[in-house]
């Protein structure tokens, strides 16, 4: 069954008779249309793509290949034709994507819909979903398994080489420039997101952006770094050490890569989200840095770099993790003043457990 | 007066005791806070900034440069912390920002602030608002004036070189990637969105992503491209001919040329964004490409590479150009099949007319 059939099957199931995807990411998943900006309404028997002129050609080429997909161009502005459409198929229960349509929008949508007044079953409904495309991105079939394995070993040769990019003198900046050169010579099309390199105390900052601080002799230094290949996202932090190691670093990277451990061995299909960042956690609340670790144990990775699912102590209830997913696993700890240490590697559940697919020092 | 300032008079004027700032952007240009997620309160007397554990080191240094600031923790979610302070604060009437919250996160602080029932006056009250802090970044301060014509500067550097990537043989991607390298040369921090490469036919699509097709000699290639420089984004569009021209490249290139400095002759403070457009667009109709020309001339250029003003047919009615924005003045002109031209300067307005702020070939 194809994305839009999936889709529409789980539009039934949630009582909607269509849905209107504006978060780009979902757009392209559901009916491979790349924009930047535009709207695809999935209707019970087809499929209409709004975008505005400059999108116009990327859209019919992709309309031409699929017979129950049309295009709309928006003269003046995108919400103003989806309207158009929405009057003239008059689908009923209509979803928008709560998570990413803005409320100014939706208030206009459906104020130019003239719907708002509660008992006018006239024309459409606007229904305020949630994850409904998220939720069947979070399973990769084959085809995308295939590119986030191609990818995350070319991410994992990258790493190889950071001992070389991390050389005492060089600043934070001249690190991560040469990890962007590398990612790019790796074959990404560009960075997932902006590279962190944080040296020292720095690395306490667990989202810290580049200095001009350089790495000095004797300390640490976090790198956290990702490549968008064909489209997907994959993504790695490692944390070295240059020069004699002191006891206090060795004891937090001891019990950050325990933790790591520790998260990798719970994945299994059926495993909660809660449970595998349970897992890290308790490692490290036993050495004592419950308190230093404050962000979750993992994110989904595919065609965002953060997306389903969250592996957190506030992932939703009652969603196992599935064969297929690949997410990251990345406990840290972050001693304010002193330092910090992540370790990030990106999995893919398979029966039984877990591939770990990058590697690299 | 600072921006805090500025934006609670526009409060006031609005009639909001204060506002929920959820955009990124508008976080930073307001409070200084640089932070992926996270909320700024902006109440009559104080700012709370509320982030996750990621941003508490930079949110909290923030704070200490500020007396009237103060941070909050988000333990479980973003929302229900900035709920938490709300309820304490009571300020009466809290803008959110409509064009940036999604609806289902409104819906949800709507629902925890538990006053969704109309008359019960107990509690805050959310307003849905727009263009708040859009309306002041708009018009520079004389740092980021000094700081965006410093960008332009380098940007036109790059832009000098173009010719020396634009070389026949090399594929649309080595070209970008060239590009891309040169901009982080010339001091960027990174492309401030994908640079974009088309030869030939592929220039026709205003917005194409480069791909493997080789530049040939005798036809055009369109190249886009930006950077952010000390967090400010400029861009610039150039089209050259590679060999010989055809005449039917020289008219398309002469036309967007002359509609270029029609728009720019029009600049100044009091213009308005439709004339300024209309200008360019009557150039073209002239020459029979009104068609060919579909989206508009321009946008404002700051910590977002897409912000106000925006110079189209559909720009907001009664707001003219002011001395100190700044934005892109790019007409273009596309021909399916054949091929495309834009030519795009990015534009300070001052006293009397504009200062051009890129050039380069």
């Amino acid at each position: 069954m194809d994305r839009i059939a999936r889709l529409r099957a789980d539009l039934r199931r949630s009582g909607l008779d269509a849905v209107v995807l504006t978060h780009p990411p979902n757009i392209q998943y559901s009916t491979e249309l790349r924009a930047t900006a535009g709207a695809a309404i999935i209707l019970p028997g087809r499929t209409v793509l709004v975008v505005d002129s400059r999108y116009l050609s990327v859209a019919r080429s992709v309309a031409d290949t699929r017979a129950d997909t049309s295009v709309e161009r928006a003269e003046r502005s995108l919400d103003e034709a989806v309207v158009a459409v929405l009057r003239r198929e008059n689908p009923g229960r209509v979803g928008v994507e709560g998570a990413h349509l803005p409320v100014a929008r939706f208030n206009r949508i459906q104020s130019l819909l003239g719907t708002a007044a509660a008992g006018d079953a006239a024309g459409p409904v606007l229904i305020v979903t949630e994850r409904l495309v998220e939720r069947l991105r979070a399973v990769k079939d084959a085809g995308e398994i295939a590119t986030l394995r191609e990818a995350a070993r070319r991410l994992s040769s990258v790493a190889s080489q950071l001992r070389t990019f991390a050389i005492p003198g060089r600043t934070e900046r001249q690190i991560a420039s040469a990890v962007d050169d590398a990612l790019k010579t790796a074959g990404f099309d560009r960075p997932a997101f902006e590279t962190i390199v944080a040296s020292g105390p720095n690395s306490a900052l667990p989202h810290a952006r580049p200095t001009a601080r350089a790495l000095r002799e004797g300390e640490g230094v976090l790198l956290d770094f990702g490549g968008i290949y064909d489209g997907y996202c994959v993504d790695l932090s490692r944390t070295l050490h240059v020069g004699p190691e002191s006891p206090a670093f060795r004891r937090l990277f001891d019990a950050v890569s325990e933790a790591h451990a520790a998260a990798i061995a719970e994945v299994k299909p059926g495993a909660l989200p809660v449970d595998i960042d349970g897992a890290a956690r308790r490692v490290l609340a036993r050495h004592g840095l419950a308190e230093a670790f404050g962000h979750g144990t993992g994110h989904g990775l595919g065609l965002e770099v953060h997306e389903e699912p969250r592996i957190s102590p506030h992932a939703p209830e009652g969603e196992p993790v599935l064969a297929g997913m690949v997410f990251t696993i990345e406990p840290g700890a972050y001693v304010p003043g002193t330092g910090g240490v992540r370790i990030e590697d990106d999995v893919l559940v398979v029966e039984g457990g877990c591939e770990v697919l990058t590697d690299g020092i």
